[in-house]
Parts: C-alpha cells; sequence; structure tokens
C-alpha cells in the first residue's frame, strides 16, 4: 500500500510545476540540466520497464514523461526567447 | 542494464537544480507544491524500501531525498522572504 501511494505521489508530482510554469512563464529558476536528465532517465525506464513487462513502471512513467516533457519543452521555449 | 542507468539518471537530476537554486537565489519559477508532493513520495517509496528490504529503493530515494529536501528548504526559505 505505502508502495502504491508512494508511486502515486511521485508520478504526479511535476504536476503542480508544470501548471505554474504555463501560467508563469517564470522559467529563470528551473534548471535546464535537471529536466534533460530526468526525462532522459524516465524515458530508460520506460524502455526497461517495456522490456521486463512491469506495468507499474510503464505506467508511472509514461504520465512523468508527459509532465516533465511539457515542462522542459516550456523551459527551452522561454530561456531561448530570454537570451534573444 | 537499463534499469541501472535509468535509476542512476533519475536520482541525480535534481541536483543541477539545486545547484543552480543554491547559486541563484531564484525560486520565483519552482512549486512548492511540486517539492512538497515529491519529497513526501521519496519518504513513502525509502519506508517501503526498507520494509521490502530493496537497497535500490533505500539508496536511490535516500541520495535524492537529500537533494530534493534542499531545494525544498530553499524554496521556503526564500519564497517567504520575498513575501515579507
Amino acid at each position: 500500500m505505502i508502495g502504491i501511494l508512494a508511486g502515486i505521489l511521485t508520478t504526479i508530482s511535476a504536476m503542480p510545476q508544470a501548471l505554474k510554469t504555463i501560467k508563469t512563464r517564470d522559467v529563470s529558476g528551473l534548471s535546464f540540466w535537471m529536466y534533460l536528465t530526468l526525462v532522459t532517465g524516465q524515458i530508460l525506464w520506460l524502455i526497461h520497464g517495456t522490456i521486463i513487462v512491469d506495468w507499474g513502471l510503464i505506467l508511472s512513467n509514461t504520465i512523468s514523461l508527459i509532465i516533465n516533457g511539457i515542462i522542459f519543452f516550456l523551459i527551452i521555449k522561454y530561456q531561448r526567447q530570454q537570451h534573444k
């Protein structure tokens, strides 16, 4: 039970950050390298989960990859605008 | 092999964010609720890993909990200063 709750919390944890970044467009304090590392790691988790057919890994990493992917995209978009 | 690499990347992914936040003190764009959810989830993962004696879970969540805990502390510290 604790593992399921832990999995749900860590999977959805980036949601408030995505909503805040979409609303405020404030990416100055966000680390490009964190989200690059995180997204890369989650893609590897997704590949690993698919290879061993672990639906917990597949589901949680698909959801958090979408959310972190949105944040990563917004960081690239708005940090590039700031450097023009 | 892919799972180990995925685990390493996701465990250390918050390190660049912690370094950036320590250096810039720029927390305006960071989500308090993300780090509260993430830290809570990682504490639960740590408890779960300890119960089932899974050293991968224990090690990865101890490391990322320390890093995310630092970011969370800095968010509380600097966001509160901004609201004074």
